[in-house]
């Protein structure tokens, strides 16, 4: 069964694999008429790309997007952008040691038991590669609803965590460092064990936050298409992540429904916001915010149990360019990901 | 844009308010040929009946499901299954308090903007009333896949929570108590809590764990419609969900590659299961695993302020038969939204 | 695979047998605070009923309508509105005679082989009996985009067609006979046909012609789902539809470019109309026109080869009520699938 | 609304405007471990190709099809298929003439008002040069069903017409003339009368018959999805399609129930086969042939009133390379669209 569309009137549907010859997408029902703004596009690419700072992977990916149709004169006209990326450096590797092991906590064993055989080249269609498409996809619907604000930072690495609440950070410290971490101080702290994890060939998890600022009321269709249920779904579908709770979250469930309840101010505003914006799964105008939680990565370059396709266990050295921790990059994805949600239900 | 809808192959519409005439669905792609079993059906919705004992709300729901077509002689026929519950004692009540107020953290107010006004009657369509369709279909979903075990059962009320993993317990506890908790020293602690709770006229949040054995290997559809990415949305569309994780979930985060990366046995199986039976969005044969906040009940049987429709703040006694904690008639939701997604990608 | 929902966003799904307790449906996607002209609706239903006049069956359904919900105060709220009609008199009959046998031209046979088994009570979902879900629907629908109109009518019955283009017929004749064909010379002698027939224990095929007036330019979401390609599946999947041509149609395959062009006038619109309303898959403003092609109805009141579920060919003489013609009372389900498709594209 | 994708299983979705970089489409949803026969999806592609014989367009296209992912080895992986087909001639038109224009019977003006603007090279999106991406899926899609016969000739152009039924036709000669007709005297008489209208400036529509052979029971699903009705969508999404008819088609509407009704010989097979080899919306088995109409071409060689986008009537010159006649190259375009829609049911 197809499960490469997200969307339904803001369709996004990729491709490609991490080794293949390219990979890309194709969006459907953009309005028409939106000036590109191709640089924005270029920008949050840059984000997401490997080779950005010490702390991530060396891996150079070139990135260039080629738009192939939807666009003319620089306009969207309302026809479905195709959209490709090439893998520019997928031939020069050796994949003789992986082509018939199974990595722990990677998805070689399902892929082959789900399909048959897989394609044993990196991570195939289960990389993260794919998420560039998500970024294209999604730096183009941020063009379409460009007065909605979306802003995710790392808000944890390991046991290092923001103690503040979102509403006591500046976003505009979160690009001044490495791990995209709005509190300085804290940045700094993440950084030096990052460097630590890497050094011990090692991965460590960590978490996001985003907030969405400026929605207007009413996007989410319920009961099923609820907003946080669709954003819930999105963020679940990024490689490694592993929880999602919005508004007052898992903490939440330790409350009182006195305490917990968001009065409401005679604008409509309400003096609390535990709800984190959406009631009945509809959006009430309040921020939206929300937490990811991201598994440390499945590749260590260390030396670590393999199941072979013949049902032997081997030692096998992890070697390559992986990230020692993937929240950092996986911040542009996240935007990317709240921009088709958003999009989606806007248009 | 309709949001009615869950599965793509067995499609399940709902329809229906709280106080509406009745409420009801269609499942559409249910397999032919099903001897259906209509006593565990009625046991489902026995489950979440209200009533059920002191820690629940007393409103009589008589939940007679009425089956009008797709199954003959006592087998699904392939074509449509059409189902209908009456609503039987909504028209004794009086709403004028309500009217022209919105209750803080309700859908009130999000559902008069973006539709232009609204059911005031009860919640209307964002009340929890609608669930009983959901248990409908999940119970018929259970027929089509029987050999999966679904088993959901309250992990915390409030503060008290089980503290032990889910394969120390004896599921065959769980319908020993009124809160649905395996251990029965913690749910006694629940159950007094949530009497005290109700007591004040407040309420209180809790989490309900889901473990799903026997599921076979090779179910979800990535890269969007990853297993775990539906089983989070169909969670989070149940009402006052604030957050899902599964597998090694927001402790995940805060981990290492090398501790948190589940070496293979020979056979394929896994010696740990941080994973929690999912890689790559596709189920690998070991256990599933998630655990879902609910936050406390907004309804309140205390003065409270509430918005009105011409912007004063005015205080409002709540009254009516709440739930003081919704999670232990939440338990078989839960259990009806997981069959749904697992039958969804199994058929 | 589900089958039984029609369109995107103004989705219905419908569901009953013919002879199971009750027909119905739910809309999703409906917008909010339509006040709804119920009379309206019945009078739809009351054009598509049996037993209207001596041409057609005589079998009584009383097709009563329940709104179950989405409808609050007489308008529509938004959410979805279910309905159910039930089947009044579906359990006086005997189907003894049908239970093994597979009727020539039935979907007997078919449903078997696909479903393994069939409900054998007159034609279970196959029977047109569906459609009178289709009806209560666009009925709806058509009140969701009042300023468009839908006129059908009968145009052939057998040998017997109208001569005219529509434009010189005269639409407020349809009601006037009980065919439902604008040309009142033309509707005598298609009666007495139609008698004829009846009394001969056959029946007889014919076409209806439908224009829609009125159509705001640029519905149609090319490359696959063209405003025609939506039609023509729409009618296509009206029982004993067997061709749909629009505009110039089989006709226009026999023509010249330059005899088939519509040349512009200054407004934008055209000085002829071949392309029938619609250019690339987007209405053009002009008026859209389309026939329908009927086969005859395969249920005959004479003695008749039928196959045994035992692989035997017998003799079966066929009994009830049924339409000798089926063009006069397909008019109103004609309408409402096409204020299906134009709703789903409008709103 | 995006309306890009075919299908719900094996889903297509194309992209691509006949003067931009490249048109192209994703595939997903296609079975895991298909042998690509790479020599005959070139062959499909080949057989719709402009220039390939005097009755065609002269205009070059290389059509060289990139596959980008979702094939490993040889065999697809279960994964999208990406592709690609650059649109290498593109830039060397001018297009000054029609920029400002809207050309009769083309998608020019419904464009421009419903986008607001328009991609004026050529047709952009409405071209058919999109139906390049089709013939891709479809050759694929075809060797997911290899067993499944799918036959498409040219039965009519202008007046002249095959006057045989299909059976007593030798499939084996339509790829024997240009026109790909399999009766060798009227394809003598349709070329010579296509070079006739060439010679004259002008175009001419014609009529497609397509059989199906080897059909599996059971395959559609009512009552909307039904097997015709799919075919029918198919088909009139198809450029320059005005109507299709299966089975007896518009012809069955002349007659009566005695003569349509298909009797049945013991194995279920039927003695006549009106219906076309569909029940009820399913395949019973028997051959399925239906029959499409195709107008003549828009674009003439010869001077026609355009309308300008301020609003003035003048006289333009036609010019370029354009079929006289559609229909040879539709050929290979309606098997692909029959092999899509098999496939979506049959997977």
């Amino acid at each position: 069964m197809a499960g490469n569309t997200f969307g339904k009137k803001f369709k996004v549907t990729t491709f490609g694999e991490s080794h293949g010859e390219a990979i890309g997408g194709i969006i459907d029902g953009c309005p028409a008429g939106i000036e590109l703004d191709f640089e924005s596009i270029r920008k949050e690419m840059q984000r997401r790309k490997p080779g950005q700072s010490s702390i991530v992977t060396q891996r150079k990916e070139e990135d260039e997007i080629k738009f192939l149709s939807g666009i003319f004169e620089g306009k969207t006209t309302g026809t479905p952008i195709g959209f490709v990326i090439e893998n520019t450096n997928q031939k020069s590797q050796d994949y003789s040691d992986i082509k018939d092991t199974y990595r722990p906590s990677h998805a070689d064993f399902v892929y082959e038991k789900k399909y048959g055989f897989r394609d044993y080249r990196g991570g195939g269609r289960s990389s993260a590669r794919e998420t560039a498409s998500r970024v294209v996809a999604g730096a183009i619907a941020k063009q379409v609803i460009p007065n909605i604000k979306i802003t995710a930072f790392v808000s944890s690495v390991g046991e290092i965590f923001i103690d503040k609440p979102y509403q006591d950070l500046d976003f505009s410290k979160i690009k001044s460092n490495a791990v995209r971490c709005p509190d300085e101080a804290i940045a700094q702290k993440m950084e030096a064990y990052i460097k630590e994890i890497k050094k011990q060939g090692d991965t460590i998890g960590g978490t996001i936050t985003c907030v969405i600022q400026n929605v207007p009321i009413g996007l989410g269709e319920p009961v099923f298409d609820k907003l946080h249920a669709e954003l819930g779904k999105a963020m679940l579908s990024i490689n490694a992540v592993k929880g999602f709770e919005y508004g007052s979250g898992f903490c939440g469930a330790k409350m009182k429904g006195s305490e917990h309840n968001d009065l409401f101010n005679e604008d409509g505003t309400t003096k609390t916001n535990l709800s984190g914006g959406i009631q009945g799964g509809i959006s009430n105008g309040m921020d939206i915010y929300f937490r990811v939680a991201f598994k440390p990565v499945a590749t260590l370059i260390q030396k670590q149990e393999v199941l072979t396709n013949d049902g032997k266990i081997i030692a096998q050295q992890g070697k390559g360019r992986h990230d020692p921790c993937v929240v950092p990059r996986a911040v542009p994805i996240v935007e990317a990901m709240v921009a088709l949600v958003l999009t989606d239900f806007y248009i």
